[in-house]
């Protein structure tokens, strides 16, 4: 809470109005039609605003939903790196934890719109779950240099085992507990007995 | 085609219906509100029947769309069992050209729908999802036996490492060539190089 928002005992209007405006359309987000049954009439009405209070503050439905999603994922930590086996689960657990947060049923339904709104996706994937996927990619990177990591790693294949075992799942479906080190520390050492 | 199709020059009238009739269900799921846009009405409009040819070969809608799915997706190949890793590589291999098919779609918009039609979601994972997992499982367990796998494996990380990777993809994205081999090896052999 801002130095403001205590002197007067609350926050003030317009950021209310904006915080339900952002709730309003995540909460039609994770509703079944998803991108299909979201329009500005309807997270005004959600919201309790008017459609010129959203429309002063977002100059699209485009631009709104990308601030929503943005405001949903939590940013990922900075790994501490302590080593890659520290960081990789660190990130691991954050990716874990979020799969329990109200509005991860939110990015299923915007990946599932992805071939119907392709320019809505392309920025989604650019602002938000790259740099996100940079975080994970620097991490390998690093371990490859410091020796820790095989230096004939394919990152982007590390990536793809690291995240999919971790998000691969229905939205509703629950992650057994210890399951990011068990994935991060599988990964690592490898399931195989005969060296390769 | 069977023998019986070659000599009368195509196929019986009824199987026509029912081929139309699966066909149409997998398209209309595969659209965009998947499982919430299906009616008995929309796939028999769809495939140039009447609804009683419907009913009378399927009980419910939920039995029609449990075969469409179990049609669009073939059966996993039996691994050679030349060795685990040849027989995962053929597993992943058969997994990522099933994404290339025409029905990917429909899988995705049926998982979406996991929360709102669960008795559904349940009879497909055991009678479809499930009995496929069990190839993955068996061969995973096999290469314990012959000591071809870590005797400390936890089976169902793995999967999750496996099939994560070559599902936790939107339906139309593409997977690189050799990216099935390539995630086999990685989890055979581990990205690391601390012996742990």
């Amino acid at each position: 809470m801002s130095e403001t928002d205590r002197r007067h005992g609350g926050r003030p209007r317009s950021e209310r109005a904006d915080k339900a405006i952002i709730e309003a359309t995540l909460d039609l987000l994770a509703e079944e039609p998803g991108l299909a049954g979201l329009s500005i009439e309807a997270v005004a009405a959600r919201a309790g605003v008017g459609k010129t209070t959203i429309y002063r503050r977002w100059p699209s439905k485009d631009a709104l939903i990308l601030d929503a999603l943005g405001a949903a994922k939590a940013p990922l930590p900075e790994p501490s790196g302590a080593s890659v086996r520290e960081d990789l689960a660190e990130l691991a657990r954050a990716l874990t934890d979020e799969r329990k947060r109200r509005y991860s049923r939110c990015f299923w339904n915007v990946a599932g719109g992805a071939e119907r709104y392709p320019e809505l996706y392309a920025r989604y994937k650019r602002d938000i779950i790259e740099p996100r996927r940079d975080i994970v990619r620097r991490v390998l990177r690093r371990g490859v240099e410091t020796g820790e990591l095989r230096a004939d790693l394919d990152v982007e294949v590390a990536m793809s085992m690291l995240l999919g075992s971790l998000l691969a799942r229905r939205p509703q479906e629950t992650i057994p507990e210890g399951h990011a080190e068990a994935v991060v520390d599988t990964l690592l050492r490898g399931i195989g007995t005969v060296a390769r």
